[in-house]
């Protein structure tokens, strides 16, 4: 099941099944899974060899213990008050999160408890979540005195903006099922069913080609960021290109034929 | 009724009644209304001529069968697997897409069925759309390996991200009252209420002027892809230029004297 | 509790209490509040005297009678038939809506009734808002020729696209619970506990320190404008400059120590 040897002293496992399914498990319970540096730098390097496994068709970031991530690490920030440490460490993190979306696959955040500043960033960062109902969601670095400023950029690409606004500014928490109305995660579960509709999700998006998913993948966060006209020049071509390829048109043919396509794995 | 003459051999009926309310029906239901290349330039035709009627107050979009409309034509892009058919057939999609925003008429789509791939981005892009309760809508292309990139332009300006990205990876269908919570579409009833709702909202647009209808609708989709200062800007001119305007003159008028205002037809 | 004298002349009444709460109450309920152009001035005097309070904290938005706000005052406008007036009229309350998002203190709406065209506007562009059960809220401008083109400005911030142009081009009005789903107002709750409720939102905004709000609330709207790269770098930016700032090196420690921050008022 491992395909990349797990190293007791990394704070992320990171497991690859014979599918292509990675997963990224935040394995750090006592610190609530906090973005440490070396957190951070486990996950860069992780998404990094994600990004050049070709057969990689999932990634999964869960967690360990009762939170799903506390985000940035208190301690280590108070440890270096300094400008240039600061730059640095939201510099690197953002990195990461942009690497998320840069990624060809989709990323699946598998929530199992608290998501707390960056750790709700970085579910708000995956293309897709799934949350056990007990799980609850905040940005409220405010109550140190912290505006949530990094997590605020992907929370509002992900629900209307006054009730962003309202966690920003009051560091309250929302239950997984309104942030599921909100539309920051997909799918909401009891916590014994949260492996099972993860699961669901896997083998959906395992039942496409990759290279479809891949092209469509980009084109969607790129248009989105333009003005309709370009973004329908951008999303032709996209498709234009996904279109006259083997996947697409082996895929058409399979639907004229009445038949299941046959992609390469 | 038929102002335009019903041409048998045309995949679409143009209507247009007394009102300046133009109907253009999908009439392929033995294609589930498939955007082929003739029902596209049947449909770009059409935009083409309400665009200049200058009588025209509202136009509908509505189809014939089970299905509202299942995309694009498979067998004929299989036909021609060529990228420069395929570059040439998704830019005249997008152009006709486009048309429906440019029209300085509302839009409305009138969903009795399967709204599947560019269907269901035709309910995107039009301005308001009423659905049966029975329809369903998704973005399925991923199933036979092409991404959804087009219909990706109006879902997610029509949804929060997450739910659209979710539809596009998944293939997935959602309901009709799902549809309308996420904002797809505006009103949901039993399909033998859907004349009457599409009707109401006709009768509610016909109520207006039309050139208070015609500056608002463009300055509404023009300053959405602005910074929020050239925004203001843009629509403080717009509405200058609207209240400077006969009709509203004669409707802040109407309603000083507390009288219905009287405005051409 | 007024360090702001009462000025009976005027339209609005503008009091600040002891803890930097200062409170614009629209008191014209003869007009239903409407945007005079003396509304409108004293509204922007109000904004540029608090913009310099430094220790101003929080602003609410409140009206007294039984509408929150009507918009524009249509006599005056149908008094002035003139272009450049009504080039100057938006303008200045462009300019005002604007000053509201510019500001470095939240400014929360308390709606304790109809909120109407650039009333609705007033709401949508307020950081936060709380209404009423019985409030109700529409962009009606529509019903005597003139397109709330201004209000969409905030109105498509703040929900989808298709509600936003349902209301826009019927002027139909939709209930407070309705607003609250579709993200216009954050909380509603019976009139009797709209104090109460907005007294809630203000007290956890004061137990925040006004620094890190102001770097927050700027850094929010102007990320929100931008790709997400840009937005990345400048909330990363913005976080390591509210990290460095003494009132987060002192959350920080206290939260390290387990007590409670000590800020400066």
């Amino acid at each position: 099941m491992n395909a990349v040897p797990p190293n007791s002293s990394s704070p992320l496992l990171h497991t690859r099944d014979g599918r292509g399914v990675h997963t990224l498990t935040l394995d750090r319970a006592s610190t609530f899974n906090a973005l440490s540096e070396d957190m951070l730098a486990a996950m860069q390097a992780a998404l990094d060899a994600i990004a050049i496994d070709k057969s990689a068709r999932v990634l999964v970031i869960a967690a360990q213990g009762k939170a799903f991530c506390a985000g940035h690490n208190l301690k280590d920030m108070r440890a270096h008050p300094e400008l240039a440490y600061y730059q640095k460490l939201f510099a690197q993190c953002s990195h990461m999160m942009l690497g998320i979306q840069n990624l060809p696959v989709p990323v699946i955040a598998k929530v199992q408890g608290l998501a707390t500043a960056a750790g709700c960033q970085l579910v708000a960062q995956c293309d897709l979540a799934v949350a056990a109902s007990h799980a609850s969601f905040g940005v409220n670095g405010i109550d140190v005195g912290l505006f949530c400023a990094t997590p605020s950029v992907p929370l509002v690409r992900n629900m209307p903006a006054k009730q962003a606004m309202e966690m920003l500014l009051t560091g309250e928490f929302i239950t997984a099922d309104e942030a599921r109305v909100r539309g920051l995660v997909n799918r909401v579960v009891p916590a014994e069913a949260l492996d099972a509709e993860l699961e669901k999700l896997v083998q959906s998006v395992l039942l496409k080609p990759k290279e479809a998913i891949a092209m469509g993948k980009a084109l969607f966060y790129k248009q989105r960021e333009t003005g309709v006209e370009a973004a329908y020049q951008l999303a032709g071509q996209s498709m234009a290109c996904n279109m006259s390829h083997p996947v697409a048109q082996e895929g058409v043919q399979a639907f004229i034929e009445k038949r299941k396509p046959q992609w390469p794995a």
